[in-house]
């Protein structure tokens, strides 16, 4: 089991847009072979950033089974427009 | 409810006793006013990066009643020496 760590910044103006349309594909994430859970965090201090946190049984179902499928393009329809810039996404493991 | 994350990038060679020190401080936090929660996530594509993730009740039990705290000098006692750079520390809000 892995998490995925995305840090997401927002245009400015676009937090509303984006958090509606991150809410709206939580389900293609649960319907995702291998996903148990998606939310997302809002930056007290800094707004305009976001946090979605993913949980996969692996990497490979985020990074290979995921993204080749038709649900990552939906979801990046859905607030891909909203991206100040491409995400930074990394994998945890619970050490703790 | 707000969550404190804190990103903790480690010295070469020292990631075990980063890991051993935080298990230690765990129930530092536990016993903190207002924390409900604490974990620590580690990297899996730079294993010396962190992800520290504690729940509070607020961002002031977390910024103010725990950091002038006697718990917080000896968290910091536990992990300070692995630590290569300061901490990068922000609180996110649940949206999804």
């Amino acid at each position: 089991m892995v998490t995925e760590f995305a840090q997401i910044e927002v245009k400015p103006g676009m937090e509303s847009a984006f958090i509606a349309g991150a809410a709206k594909s939580r389900s293609l994430f649960l319907a995702a072979e291998g996903c148990f859970g998606m939310g997302v965090q809002r930056s007290v201090e800094e707004p305009h950033k976001f946090l979605l946190m993913a949980q996969w049984e692996s990497v490979d179902d985020h990074m290979v089974t995921f993204r080749e499928s038709p649900a990552f393009q939906e979801w990046r329809d859905n607030v891909g427009h909203c991206f100040a810039a491409p995400p930074v996404v990394w994998h945890g493991q619970t050490v703790i």
